[in-house]
């Protein structure tokens, strides 16, 4: 277990500041149980703007560690660990990770593997083999399965390998954790996202009344939610919100955007892209029924779709933003407390390791107060792997197509720095 | 005509700082041919993330220059001088001008409006009959020829109306100038966009080895080509570039992607949203020839059409980015060398008019020199209404599918401060 040591404190730029009460572990504590070994790290899952922090704090923990000898990036993940395809992260320039903190994308590469039948034990006996007593994971749900199968592997071939997982995902639906990494600046970037472009919309209302942008999330809607945070008066954008969480049907998606354009005399509609219907066909499969020209099959998505619904059943023209891998990749809208909690999370987990834990992930605790703080903890791998966290019902309004004050007390800090604030012409009439 | 007055130069933060040579007119010259009357503003045609910068530009010179007196915003363009429907701007509070600098989008409201028979004149007797003696109109090609008809129908009624063009197109496509704001900006949320997108697929080519990217520009590649300014390396994305002035066919583009593919392991292409095939027909609508389960017809655009004929001809998982209306808004992601010269051209707008000219659009002119400079001119309307100017031959490279340094010498310090430096691992093998 980690024990609590001195309280290190850092704050952000702007509002939102973050505090961590990082657990520092004591030294007695090091040595015990294990002696000097090898660290291998990798990144897995898709990428988000601020992975590369989670390596830094790990790296960084790592040099400060009598108990680690070799530093091994696993390229690609699991499937380096797997094929042996390590590079040597003692021999990178020391410039290189205070740039990497603001780079985008996992550098070391990263990979959607999931494990087969003998490969958590093959990977263990890559990491046996290696000399390496410490393994690191930064990823989501499937990464804390992987990691999990790599710790029951090695408990069962007597091998000492300490095991953590730092959390990472833009969907932010790991359980067990306040938020995850990641999550923070994708939100940061699909607020300001929503704010900007619904500007645009506002400006001609009458060419093209209706938008929708589509977002990402996977299952859960934590991230069509934030397009909501910039939003201060009830005719502001997102006016609607399609969550994964609430199955939506063509009628009622056009009923919505009938009587929203009948209040507002605009519609901006986000959406998740993997929103479903009520018999569970995903909106983005409804529209890819076609074939072009050529006969290929045409491919479509949620809100290209529901932008063919708006143009054939209401007569408006509508049209999409699709930012796609922008959302999770972008460095102009990282949030500052995002990175310094991901860098967090990488030196938590590499102390914990040091220190004989095995087998868990590093959590993100808010501290109760009114000041937005957070500090690591601990949990069990078995309560995470394959676990998904959807939205709490008490997030999203009652009709199912807005977000709460407490959704918003929730993920504003999370996304660093105040929004701007756009202006607005008064516009007495002349 | 606008003499050379005093050299007003200001500089911007960070690296590309630009200079303003602002001809500042003669006080005798302010009070030739005409005393004191309104002035009327309007914005037109896409939004831009500065052309809120202009209407600041402008406004602000109105407010010191004596021979302004009321200052009347026209909402929705020239829909709103049309129908009478104005704002009193000298009513909005003051601390509203240095918001709106920051704030993206049309304040105003904006409008896709073509003039027909009679609009000219009807235009200009609204002017006429509210006192208005000053006319600016911030916008692209279409503005211009609106602009351009009132000044010819206003010389027709013999009224003095004086009617001053802003340029201003993320397109870039206007003639007589060197560029236009609004270019800039939108170039560097491009050129962040594929810098930041291209790592995501850079993590993990083997899942997901080609990403497209789709882009505006109308009929021109100025702005797909932006996507390429944060290139360093042959192998760094984007890797293929489609840009509306050169036709593209199926064959083409699949050849091209699997000749990257075998170099790169990856690939990232940008495509204008206008590109057409030999024969002339937009692959956007080639994608679009499909009906859904209820027979709506299926809309597409260039990406999705291109995504589904690499995974149905060349067997790769790919997908696509379409930042849509985030491209010309993002705040995020704004040139400051962009805002200023937006601001410039919009103060320069007024001094004109106020110094006599009518029928022109302001310029921007860079001076020569090893830094970067701009100094703002004149141009008859003429010659700038519905004429419009592609990228030159030489700013392409020879096989279509990329630009030459000449491009970048010319489009770079249009994006304001340099471009971050992502950081990749040198990647010693352990």
């Amino acid at each position: 277990m980690i024990q609590g040591g001195q309280r290190g404190i850092r704050y952000n730029e702007g509002r939102g500041c973050a505090a961590f009460a990082e657990t520092v572990v004591s030294s007695e504590k090091d040595t015990i149980g294990m002696g000097r070994g090898h660290l291998v790290i990798g990144q897995s899952g898709g990428a988000t703007a601020v992975i590369n922090a989670s390596l830094v704090g790990a790296v960084r923990a790592a040099f400060a560690e009598d108990a680690i000898d070799s530093i091994y990036g696993a390229r690609y993940g699991i499937e380096g660990v797997l094929r042996r395809d390590l590079v040597d992260l003692r021999q990178e320039p020391l410039g290189l990770w205070d740039a990497l903190l603001t780079t985008p994308s996992a550098a070391l590469g990263s990979c959607r593997y999931r494990l087969r039948e003998g490969d958590a034990e093959r990977a263990v006996t890559q990491l046996r083999d290696l000399g390496a007593r410490y393994f690191l994971y930064i990823g989501g749900n499937d990464s804390a399965d992987t990691a999990h199968q790599m710790a029951l592997a090695a408990r069962e071939m007597d091998y000492d390998l300490r095991v953590i997982c730092v959390p990472k995902t833009i969907d932010n639906d790991l359980p067990e954790t306040d938020h995850c990494p990641g999550y923070g600046s994708a939100g940061r970037f699909l607020a300001l996202a929503t704010m900007d472009s619904a500007l645009c919309t506002e400006s001609m209302p009458s060419h093209y009344p209706v938008k929708l942008i589509e977002v990402m999330g996977r299952d859960a809607g934590w991230l069509a939610a934030t397009a909501a945070l910039g939003k201060e008066r009830e005719e502001d954008a997102p006016h609607l919100i399609y969550f994964p969480e609430r199955p939506l049907s063509a009628e009622r998606f056009l009923r919505d955007v009938r009587e929203a354009h009948a209040r507002y005399g605009q519609v901006v509609a986000v959406v998740a892209e993997t929103v479903r219907d009520e018999q569970g066909q995903s909106l983005g499969a409804l529209g890819s029924q076609g074939t072009d020209a050529f006969g290929h099959p045409l491919l479509s998505g949620a809100a290209q779709y529901l932008v063919s619904l708006v143009r054939a059943e209401l007569g408006l023209r509508a049209r999409f933003d699709k930012p796609g891998d922008l959302q999770r990749m972008s460095s102009a809208c990282v949030s500052e407390t995002d990175r310094a909690e991901a860098e967090a999370v990488g030196r938590a987990a590499l102390r914990a390791a040091v220190a004989g834990e095995t087998d868990k992930m590093v959590t993100l605790a808010r501290a109760p107060g009114p000041e937005y703080a957070c500090e690591t903890g601990l949990t069990e791998l078995a309560r995470v792997a394959n676990t998904l966290r959807p939205m709490p019902e008490e997030f999203i309004t009652p009709e199912g197509t807005g977000v709460t004050e407490a959704f918003r007390r929730y993920a504003l800090p999370l996304l660093g720095a105040a929004l701007p604030q756009h202006a607005r012409l008064v516009g007495v009439q002349a």
